[in-house]
């Protein structure tokens, strides 16, 4: 039995993301999954990790980001992935290095360190990143929601963005498709970077 | 205003730290404090860290523990010493390194670059190995208590205190303190290694 596929979804919120990841998970009869949460732990830090009440230091935040994601990848991800399914993530670890490391400031080399200690030797066969401006997202996005994330200044969401893109332009495996296009067109553009991948059949 | 004093307590369960730790902080009328746990968010991730019912890899121990590090340095520690309180910790970055490091086979490299990112710059002023053979300790502990790290195998114990002399060898500012010796014994040793320090009057 071959090993699955895995394929990360990433943007800043309100870009589209897990609109299309759920939507290629179900094409391709693959696990839809997400961060940070989607464990019984993960479930716990997500709360921590959202609650805007809870005073927390970008390193901390960083830290607790890492900590769901190796459990996520070991209790999840990975039992999958042996088992010759194929995994779609909405997030994975593109985020924490545009939110904490771009975003807030945390040392690049130091989270692409401790990424390391997260995921082992496992990376996405293909990480999707739908772009959308600020100003495009913040129009999208329902009034009155406010996490610790979203009720950060523009300035921090632009960082974000602007990391993303980063990420895209050196990180292996990345390909970037325009969010401000109609869902129609989307939907097509991920299609076709999804296509060339190994999904099982 | 000077800065306060840090003191960090090392050792394997039983080796007597905590007494030593809350004697020395009591004679300096310094902070008392203790990791993992001792912050709102600490004590989640301490119930999380010690429930041998949750599997949980030893990197995402190691990503948990530190993030309980950053909360607590960030929210406990420095403020404290930023206000010239002395502060005593039962337990700090050398108990990462020694356990999920040494003892579970965790990267140290990884591991010392995640704690520079819980860390800051922060380190020990002095930090007390009190060590105590394997053997010894078991003798001392109630029987009947197993969380995830008392009910390890004896191998891991044994790396782990293995783990925490190789440290105390190579890093800055560490001392041994012999902890089978008599309680009177051990107190007079913790008390000249902890003599020399700017602790405020």
């Amino acid at each position: 039995m071959s090993r699955g596929v895995l394929v990360a979804f990433e943007g800043i919120d309100a870009s589209g993301k897990s609109t299309q990841a759920r939507r290629v998970a179900a094409a391709h009869d693959a696990l839809f999954t997400f961060e940070p949460g989607d464990t019984r732990l993960g479930a716990e830090l997500r709360r921590w990790l959202l609650d805007a009440s809870e005073p927390m230091t970008p390193a901390t935040e960083a830290l607790l980001m890492l900590a769901d994601r190796a459990h996520h990848v070991a209790t999840v991800i990975e039992p999958a992935l042996m088992e010759g399914r194929s995994v779609v993530t909405d997030r994975f670890f593109g985020s924490t290095l545009a939110y904490q490391g771009y975003g807030r400031g945390v040392d690049l080399e130091a989270l692409l360190s401790a990424t390391s200690l997260a995921l082992g030797a496992l990376r996405p066969d293909l990480t999707v990143l739908l772009d959308v401006p600020v100003a495009v997202a913040d129009a999208r996005r329902a009034p009155n929601r406010a996490d610790r994330f979203e009720s950060a200044d523009g300035g921090f969401r632009e960082r974000v963005r602007q990391g993303f893109l980063e990420l895209a332009a050196t990180q292996p495996g990345w390909v970037v498709v325009d969010g401000t296009q109609s869902l129609d067109e989307v939907s097509a553009a991920v299609d076709v970077a999804v296509a060339g991948l190994a999904w099982n059949s």
